[in-house]
């Protein structure tokens, strides 16, 4: 049996200290020297303990700058009911939307799909943001049957929530139906828009809403920051 | 109600040249110029319509050399039940295992507090490649409790398969605990077995096995090629 590597105790040395707040999340870490002296190794075991901590998002690299502690990742469940308001809050963080844009326009030919709507039937759409401390977590394109939901602008306007702007029209309670998770790199507005850089991974989550006689109320993709988000599934 | 925009047009039109199988994957799409002098637009149209494409996974450009159809991504079923052979035989593909190491160590922190171990516990290490038609769709690294499992490398090593090797063993059927997952950045050894560029967008799940008594079977994480795994959640 092989013994733990001398890199990877410096990464557990750190870690604690992250854990135990020496270091707090937006700190910049010692520089690759420093830790090598402290730890009586050469730089490039601390830069081989360095990257194994990035892997695991809980520090990240910035060039020239030096390596700072990440923010601690949210959880975010994807069971039976998401919502993003429970969800956010659960993290002991403060849940916030920011409107992009509000917009109707004829569905294509996936969202007709998913909506049982025929091409071109109108769809209201609503771009936005999702904040948790006031940081942008992921950016998100959520999608409403036009014709079924006349007053759903209004009520997003009104509440800025997916589920209490449904609630305002008449839909108390939707479950999901299905999810599909992917990875992706930001595109140059979506990184913008989550302080990310350019190319960054990106979670792409698309899902199904239904109310409860199995209707769908909202056909939805959410794009999470990597680093800042973690999907969680239990077993249900 | 604003009408659909020209390159939303055009980009329709090409996926359904490829639905058609008028593009099969890995074939070159014509220019920018061919397809901007065929739909009657100009270029900046065409490369709108192609950036919605790519960023919907379905086609992708290489520096130099063109646009091409990317793979019919393959959609792999997160449930109670995840097993790989299965999941990649329902998508028409032939499934695959390719052992990269096989090894015993001691378990970190995090691997003992999963498989309820103490840290510094001997676990038994899977690194391999998951392909699907032959083709590396991702990468992972498998962990079992070495005492408990004390024939599970050779088991694997006949095998390749953690549920055959488990069955081996005498563990007929266990479940999925839970799952988090992530966006990654491919590290360049990950990219180099998926055969993507560095820095690539993967899908990072990490999750935990049980059998049915609830005791942990296997620790493991996967990274998906983004481009080439969609991980599909079912109402359950």
């Amino acid at each position: 049996m092989s013994r733990t590597p001398v890199w990877k105790s410096i990464a557990v040395a750190l870690t604690a200290d992250i854990a135990e707040g020496r270091y707090a999340r937006g700190d910049r870490l010692p520089t690759e020297s420093q830790l090598a002296a402290t730890h009586g190794v050469n730089r490039h075991t601390v830069r081989r303990a360095l990257a194994d901590m990035s892997e695991q998002g809980l520090v990240h690299a910035r060039r020239g700058a030096g390596v700072f502690v990440t923010a601690r990742p949210t959880d975010y469940p994807i069971g039976k009911r998401v919502r993003y308001h429970k969800n956010i809050s659960a993290n002991g963080k403060i849940p916030g939307k920011k409107i992009l844009t509000l917009n109707t326009r004829a569905a294509d030919a996936q969202e007709a799909e998913a909506l049982g709507l025929v091409q071109g039937d109108p769809v209201h759409v609503y771009d936005g943001l999702s904040l948790a401390d006031g940081q942008p977590i992921a950016v998100f394109q959520s999608i409403f049957p036009a014709d079924r939901f006349p007053n759903m602008l209004d009520a997003l306007q009104k509440t800025h929530s997916v589920t209490k702007a449904l609630q305002l029209i008449g839909i108390p309670d939707y479950t999901r139906e299905w999810t599909r998770l992917t990875a992706r790199q930001a595109s140059p507005t979506q990184a913008l828009h989550l302080r990310i850089s350019g190319g960054a991974p990106v979670l792409q989550s698309t899902g199904l809403n239904v109310d409860p006689q199995g209707n769908p109320v909202e056909y939805g993709r959410t794009w999470f920051a990597g680093d800042h988000v973690t999907l969680t599934l239990g077993s249900e």
